[in-house]
C-alpha cells in the first residue's frame, strides 16, 4: 500500500467497489420518495478487537464490515442505500488486501442494490475500518424503534442465535484448519454473517413495533428494548434451545452452549416485536408483557444465566 | 474510561453532544424539503499521523473532527445537518478526555444548528476518530462537483491558505509553549481551523460551479478540479502572497512560505470557480482557463515548484 501511495490505493478500491457517486469532496445520492427520511448509523472493526487477522481474510472483513452496519439500518426497518468507509492501515498492507476488502464490501452491497459512495484511507498501526451505512424510510409508519414494544405482543427473530459466538470460541480453541465440516457454519457465522437482505423491511410492512439487532448478546440486546419500552420480555427456552451443532462445538470448548446463546452477541440477527403472525423469514421466541419487577427480560419467567454480552472494552479490574 | 466502562462512556457523550435523534440503533434524520438530496463524506483523525496527542487537547480534537468533515459538505454547496463518528481509544484513555472530544465536537456542530446522531466507541492501541458528515443540498442548481469549472470563470477562496502548515511546523521547532504570540494564529489554524459556517451554501446560491476545500495542499487540490474539469487553472501569485507572520514563521523554522501556501494543506479553505463575482466572505485568487499541454495548475502562467501536498501515507522509500 505504501509503495503504491494513497492515490493507487483509492483507484483500486474505486474499481473493486464502484460507484458513479464516488469521487468529488461528498456524495450526492438521489432525491428520494415525499416523506422519505434518511437513517445512518456507524461500526468500526478494529484488528485485534473485533477480528483475527490470522483469521478473518481481507475479503470476508469487507463483507462484514457492511453487515454489521447494514443490519443496523435494517433494524430500523429501512432499506440500506450506500455506505462510506475511513479505512485505516499499517503501510505494509498489500495492496491485494485492500482490493480483496474492496471486493468483499462490494459484493455484500451488491446484495442490498447500495453502493460504496466515499471513503478515507490513511496510514496506521492498526488495521481498522469503520463504516457508515445509510438508508432510506419512506411512508407514514415509524420506525422500528426500542421504544416501541407493547404487551402483548410476540418476540419474533429472523436468523441464528449463539452461532458467532460459537464460531469465535471454535476459532479460538481449534484454530481455522481443525474446523470439523459439521461445525463449519458456526466459524462463518462469526466470519461472514449471513444475513438474508430485507427482513427488516418486510418486518416494518407487516406491522412490528420495536427492533434492534442481536450485536451485543440476546439478553444485553433485548434488554435494551425492554428498558426503553418499559416492559418485560420472555424469552421462550424451547425457542432458542442450542441445535445438536452448536452442543458439540460447546463439548469441544468446555462450555455451556447457553452462554453463547444468551450473551454471545455479533450474530446481527433480527429481533422485533409484533402483535401479529411472525414476518417472513422470522420465528416466535417469546413474548412481551407488562413490566415486574426490576428483570426486564426473563426466560421461561426466570432471571436469565448469562447476561454480559459483547464488551467493546476490556473488563475493569476487579479487586 | 476502561473503569468507566462502555455504558458510561457512552452516557457522557451523550451529555456533552446530545441529541434526542441519538439512541437506537440508526439515527433518522428528518424528511427533506423536496427534492432535497443527502450529502455524506467520511474522514479520520488518526493519533501521531493527523495529530500530535502532545499539542492537541482532545477538544480541538473533536472540533476538527467536525470542520474537516463540514468542509467536504460544505465544498458540495451543502448544508451540513448531523454526523457519526466511530471513536477508538485506548483502554486508559480518561473518561475527562471523552467528555472534553464530545463537547469539542458538539462546539462545532452547534455552529451549524447539527448534531451527534450516532457514534460508536471501541477499545483500541490508537486513538483514531472517524466521523461521517451528513449534509442537504436542495433546489434545481446542481452541487457544486471538481468537474465543473469551465474556462472564463475566476478561482476564489474563502479562508488562509498555508497557515495549518505553518502552524504544524512551527509547533514541530518551537513546541506548543513557545509560539511568538504574533504567530499564535498560525498554531490555531492547524489545531482548530477557523472556518465560517455556510460559506459553501452561499457560493452556490451566488452561481459557483465548481469547489472543493484546501485538504491535501492548493496545487493538489486544483489539480483534482482542472483535470476533473478539462481545464487549467492559474493561480495568481499576488493573491497569496505570504503575510509578514508567515514569513516570520518560515524564517523561524528556515523554510519557504510557499511550500506551505501551495503544498501545505488542512486549511479546509474553500475555493471555488465562478463567472460573477466572488462571492461574500471569498477573494479572487486566480483564472480558468483552457486546457494547455499537461500542466493542470500554473502559477502566474508557470509550473508551480511545490506540488506534493499532504500524504495519508508515507514517502515510498527512494532507490
Amino acid at each position: 500500500m505504501k509503495d503504491a501511495g494513497e492515490h493507487e490505493t483509492i483507484a483500486a478500491i474505486g474499481r473493486n467497489a464502484p460507484s458513479s457517486r464516488n469521487g468529488d469532496d461528498a456524495a450526492v445520492l438521489a432525491s428520494p420518495a415525499p416523506n422519505s427520511r434518511t437513517v445512518v448509523s456507524t461500526d468500526a472493526l478494529v484488528s485485534g478487537r473485533h477480528f483475527n487477522p490470522n483469521w478473518t481474510s481481507a475479503y470476508h472483513l469487507g463483507r462484514k464490515a457492511i453487515t454489521q452496519n447494514f443490519a443496523d439500518i435494517e433494524a430500523m426497518g429501512a432499506r440500506p442505500i450506500a455506505a462510506v468507509a475511513a479505512l485505516a492501515a499499517p503501510a505494509h498492507t498489500p495492496l491485494a488486501a485492500i482490493e480483496d476488502l474492496a471486493r468483499g464490501m462490494n459484493a455484500r452491497l451488491t446484495d442490498y442494490s447500495a453502493e460504496l459512495v466515499g471513503g478515507d484511507i490513511t496510514q496506521a498501526p492498526t488495521l481498522t475500518i469503520a463504516v457508515t451505512a445509510i438508508g432510506l424510510i419512506g411512508g407514514d409508519k415509524p420506525p422500528l424503534t426500542l421504544n416501541a414494544a407493547r404487551p402483548g405482543q410476540k418476540l419474533v427473530a429472523a436468523g441464528n442465535i449463539g452461532h458467532a459466538a460459537a464460531g469465535l470460541a471454535l476459532l479460538s480453541k481449534l484454530g481455522p484448519d481443525n474446523i470439523p465440516t459439521h461445525l463449519t457454519h458456526l466459524v462463518r457465522a462469526q466470519l461472514d454473517p449471513q444475513l438474508v437482505p430485507n427482513r427488516g423491511l418486510v418486518a416494518r410492512a407487516t406491522g412490528a413495533t420495536a427492533m434492534t439487532d442481536n450485536s451485543d448478546g440476546l439478553i444485553t440486546d433485548l434488554t435494551a428494548i425492554a428498558t426503553a419500552s418499559n416492559v418485560r420480555i420472555d424469552i421462550h427456552t424451547n425457542a432458542i434451545q442450542p441445535t445438536p451443532e452448536l452442543a458439540h462445538a460447546a463439548q469441544i470448548c468446555h462450555t455451556d452452549p447457553w452462554e453463547w446463546i444468551l450473551s454471545g452477541g455479533e450474530d446481527h440477527t433480527l429481533l422485533a416485536t409484533t402483535v401479529h403472525e411472525p414476518p417472513s423469514g422470522f420465528r416466535i421466541i417469546g413474548h412481551v408483557s407488562k413490566q415486574r419487577g426490576h428483570l426486564p427480560v426473563s426466560i421461561d419467567g426466570e432471571n436469565p444465566p448469562y447476561n454480559r454480552g459483547w464488551q467493546a472494552f476490556d473488563k475493569p479490574a476487579t479487586t
